[in-house]
């Protein structure tokens, strides 16, 4: 394999350097050789032109779920058996927009597993993979504190055994469990299930003001993950409950800013500046306030939506160090039929489609006055050093080749994110054109 | 193709005629060659050697539905694109339990057409079927009067598609026409569809009390079912339903003792049995009865329960001309766990399971009083002739060669239908041991 | 008791003949005594001076339902025992407005008649009510075929005392009787009810498409009134439904123009306008429309608007005999966050509003071209004759004197109807400031 | 008012004490004030002959709910405004059983302090109530965490009025609050409410297996109420609920003996056991167990019913101080026809009923193996000294002179306790046949 340089284009690197302009980066074997001005490009390397253009190292989403679309229809029509098919469709949609390294935070774990592996190992097309499985603690897509109708209309053992895909031994029935109980079964998880990071319930799901897991069973999990070396992440909806999680010891923080109806206690809110804990924002644009339903669940979705937008220009002003998430996955055209899962998809500017939704995540960033080099950090570097992924994140020499090189300058537009002219993972061009390869739920 | 001959068993032709004892029966290209005393049987014929044992028709049901078990584990996880495999399934349950002919009186059109016609001509194994597609005027499994509860919380595109399987451009949409919009569009399902006969709904599904369709349309059905050459039947769950199917022309009843939570009014009962209008009754056993679940439904199940068996009594005392049938289909492990199926399975001897109620309705004959040739013919000779099927139902030479070895003799004891040693189709025996070839539902 | 003149103002009599300008009507012991030009008043009467103002007779509405807002709220909280005082309010709300006499086509039969009779002796004050009782066929307000949501989900010894109060003997239990079982059914109810007026179910209620009653069983409900001196009506929602009653004998069509998604049959239409079958239009104003919600029922009630919107125009276009009715009642505030009942409280000038939707019946009329003359008739003749009530619906010797002054010109402008200045019936001038006296549902 | 002396019978005096034979207990002014052997009765008292019986001390209910039965039909119908005749009844329900003294632990708030007023005061007639108002951090009874059906199906502003009542500021919002939130919120309701005692909840209510309120935000609350002179309690379902609550500092246990599916951990058990904590355990006699509906929410109730019994064993055992408690109030006849509160009615030695269901906890604590002194002790002393209200529980001079006289002998038969013969309560006879006075629920 030769090396190939990316030359004439302006350079990110995505460690918050100076912008490079005319400079040029070669990928050799997978991994960056090479950076500098364009005027001493090393000898011996195709050249790929791209003048004009911006290049930046490959996005990272810091919280994705690459089966998501969780209607009956989806799981038992289009997944019958297992998610593989799903969970590759999504990967390619991901890379296709320049998402280079995804984190899986809940999904179905053998199947997220196979394809992780698969991707890893070249033998398939797709952005990178990490997973956790299941969030510890919760039941599955159709438990009673998820998508709870599907678990009253199903037939009892249809929703068990969909349901299995996801809990892998570490289900709701933890939340009986006293908290040495919790560190066992944990235990024995990371022990055995082959996944990246942790991520536990410090809230119930769908009864986001519940505390799902006490703190003592919070701590066991977050000792238990830390002893095996990988990182703990909890979902917290609710003000004590990221509040127990922070004290738990989590290493990053997903919902950073979901407190529930109520705004985050300025105390919190300073913890995660002080200890700059990254910190997943689910950032919303102007437009899609706007069109968020005022009269879903009485109104307590605006008021959430309104509390979470306070908190998130509260900790972009105080400088807490943000990711890029968008919760994102892939949907079937006529899920917006769906009685349940169609009210996610109201709305302009929505958070969960994943290979669009980051851009409207940088586009909520400039409006909220997120300087534009700390929005490409929140998408680069912030993510792989929370979750100590180290080859990854930065165009470094040594690091893996992965960039995107986009027609637009980031730093001036936001939208500049979503009009990628060339992606490049582990070295190589990606051919966006084909992917996904095999469309499931995108076809047509 | 060498001729046949199940001989030395006692032959029960389906006639009504006296049993023949020590008989013989001749099979030749598919057709009854011969029948008689074993001691004149003619030379140069195989022999199968059936001493001792009783040899009937083979089996008609009257009303199945190849396709029952409508869950969404079913419609979406098996059977994601069509029904064929399914169909074909059950198909072969009927016949390895002896039901040779089946007649669906609802279910996915296109799909049945398929597997009808390979059956018939001989590139698939199982049941004859004839169908209707439709019950015209019926929207669908997953409409509001059918099990609505999926209509609400499935996709509205997935509902649609699955329901338009069914509707065929005669559904619920016909509820609201007046009688010569009807009319038209029952001409043209007729001469579009390839069915073999029409079905319709003179009663609302799920809302048992109502009248889906007008008198005056209804006669337009079955005016335009006879102009075409097809026999005409309706779906009639209330006394007035009843009367009005009988008065619009139908050439037999469907449910014909179903009369809701009240007894049938005795002129009407007086009329079925002076025209000897064919009746399905679906009979229930003493344990049938004794397990039905008294709570459901606010104790209406039972109610209705109660009264359908008082008119099975009353049109048997009175000598209607009774029809087996079962209502039956094919229900996979794990049905009865679902909320809605579910209480279709509860208790002993239960109708809808094709392959075995057929037993219990003999059954629940002999507990009734009806007399054992009289049950035959019901399950045989009365069926063929109510669909104006003409080579099938008896054993008579020229008709087809369908023909059911018993190890009992059915005269005496109900259950002898149960115990099955051979059965023939087209005049050849049917390797029972294989079926069905195939397990979808009935997969372990 | 002396006589009384209104004088001066421009009289409308309601017969359809010239306005009288100048003019004067004079009531006497309850009837109208006399009238004329103002120029020839006969002496000895009280004067009031209505110069420059217009007399119309006191209004009917052909359909208002008394007690209306079924939520459990309304029915356990303020009408624990019966519904008296709800009643009484309501008949005090339409005097109010100028509706002198109102055909209650559903409610709590015993209490109906408990005010019907107080306020016909003198001793309480409202408008005269004329009533039905139930619906034959029907229910009571949460049974299943009306919100059956409350159903099941209150007790159900309660859901069965509430709906006691509508079906008194005549409920859903007849849609399961042979014909002559209703007829007899009937015929003791008319027997024993005091009744003014029979309406039956030719249409089940919620299930819009599906006969409720059979037509048999609809020809005998119509005999039995007739047999009994009372006129006959059905509530019918769909072609065939509506076509039935029309063949049945009744006498007058509510819900004239609701024919479900559809348009009016051509031949149906026809057979009305022939006919001059008096008959209910819920006139819909073009706001009404514009408002409607398009998403409600999966879109299904703005196809049902759309097509009873074209049945007026076509109606009004043809010359039928329509009657004014606004289905109208009382709400409690807060009833539109009921989540049921709410969804009939949305938009702009809804139908259902006693003392207000009768004002947008007229501008409804207006705008779809009906005649001014037309649309006054539609609120005081035609009822009047329909009803065969022969001493209301027209100023003329010797009626009862009704009479509404209104300060603008209703043959010129229709919310004239809604400036009323003074209600007189029974030839008392109406104290509308204290109506209603007792305010229940109305209270603040 | 002369002093009264009850002479003859067994006395048990609630301490623990041998049986005092042929004994003898006179109450003067209210108070107990002399109790001996009969042979050495002082002169000059009032005397009523219980040769033959059994004295014992009023009993004490830990946890009951004089408002319980929330069907719309009771809260609406019954208590249209407010529920101080609710509240009256089952105090008298109670009393007249020989419960004198009740701790309703969750209820309307300013009701049942008019109603415990006016028992105090001598105004009205009842068992002596203590009243918690609201669970501090619960919604009130048709809050989506109770009986959450309601709140979808009435109108919200229904719902709130009555959710309202039990709420008083400290609802379902404080589990949005941070720690210190709850804090103000719980002084501030302290302060203002008039309550006895404080009781919030560690579990969600309907979602058992979460925590509706952090440690920290529980530590609050148990300091506030400590800092008040109040003693605190927790709703506790689940183990780690369990366990936050104790190490909070919660003075005695309610649903002591409830932990979900799985059985208490051993470690909090003999925390339990060793700091001698009062420990509410709702005993169920084998009846019970037997009759539980083992298909009620897919197997749990029995499970969990099933753990609870496991645990209620296990207390007895180890010697923890346990207390008496019914959870119980008053249901209407037809209450067992509701939908939810049903099912809480099936099956036999039910817990929940006022008046009743003590005596089932005595046969079971029996059955238990429980001593029958200390079965005594665990409805008088223990209920006493936990809720640290002095002048109750016991037989001695200067308490409360509130006693129960048995056909039978206690500490012999569980059933005793069901055979009263006199109830006195502060000195006075109670004339049990005229409660309760004006039967609402309870008439016939």
């Amino acid at each position: 394999m030769t090396a190939t340089a990316f030359v004439g284009g302006t350079v990110l690197d995505g460690t918050g350097a100076e912008p490079l302009r005319d400079g040029a980066v070669v990928a050799d074997d997978g991994r960056v050789a090479w950076i500098g001005p364009a005027s001493e490009l090393p000898d011996g390397v195709a050249v790929v032109d791209v003048a004009g253009k911006h290049v930046i190292p490959g996005l990272l989403d810091a919280n994705v779920h690459l089966v998501l679309d969780c209607e009956p229809e989806v799981l038992l029509r289009y997944a019958p058996g297992d998610y593989d098919e799903l969970i590759l469709e999504a990967a390619q949609v991901a890379l296709r927009a320049g998402i280079t390294t995804v984190f899986d935070t809940w999904g179905p774990l053998e199947a997220l597993r196979r394809v992780r592996d698969r991707i890893a190992a070249g033998q398939a097309v797709g952005a990178r993979i990490f997973c956790a499985g299941n969030i510890i603690g919760n039941g599955g897509p159709w438990h009673a504190d998820f998508i709870g109708t599907y678990g009253e209309l199903l037939s009892a053992d249809t929703v068990e055994r969909v349901n299995r895909h996801w809990t892998v031994g570490v289900g709701d029935e933890l939340t009986w469990l006293p908290a040495e109980g919790v560190r066992e079964a944990v235990r024995e998880y990371i022990a055995s299930s082959g996944i990246d990071f942790v991520k536990y319930a410090s809230s119930a799901h769908a009864h986001l003001r519940f505390l799902a897991l006490s703190p003592d069973a919070q701590r066991a999990i977050c000792e238990e993950a830390h002893a095996a070396g990988l990182t703990a992440q909890a979902c917290a909806t609710s003000p004590e409950a990221l509040k127990v999680a922070i004290e738990s010891g989590v290493d990053l923080l997903q919902h950073g800013s979901d407190t529930g109806i109520v705004e985050m206690p300025q105390g919190t809110l300073e913890l995660i500046v002080e200890r700059q804990l990254p910190c997943v924002a689910f950032l919303m644009t102007d437009r899609r306030l706007a069109t968020t339903n005022a009269d879903y669940a009485g109104g307590l979705l605006l008021k959430m939506t309104l509390a979470k937008d306070a908190n998130d220009r509260r900790l972009i002003d105080a400088g807490a160090k943000l990711m890029l998430a968008t919760d994102g996955g892939v949907f079937r055209a006529g899920a917006e039929t769906n009685p349940i899962v169609g009210a996610r998809l109201e709305g302009d500017d929505i958070e969960v489609l994943l290979g669009k939704s980051h851009v409207y995540w940088f586009r909520a960033a400039f409006e909220r006055g997120m300087g534009p080099m700390d929005a490409l950090l929140a998408a680069t570097r912030n993510i792989a050093e929370a979750y100590r992924v180290d080859d990854v994140g930065t165009l470094e020499v040594g690091k893996r080749a992965d960039l995107v090189v986009l027609d637009g300058d980031p730093l001036a537009d936001p939208d500049a994110y979503g009009r990628v002219a060339v992606v490049v993972k582990d070295g190589a061009i990606v051919d966006r054109e084909r992917l996904p390869e095999r469309p499931v739920l995108t076809a047509a």
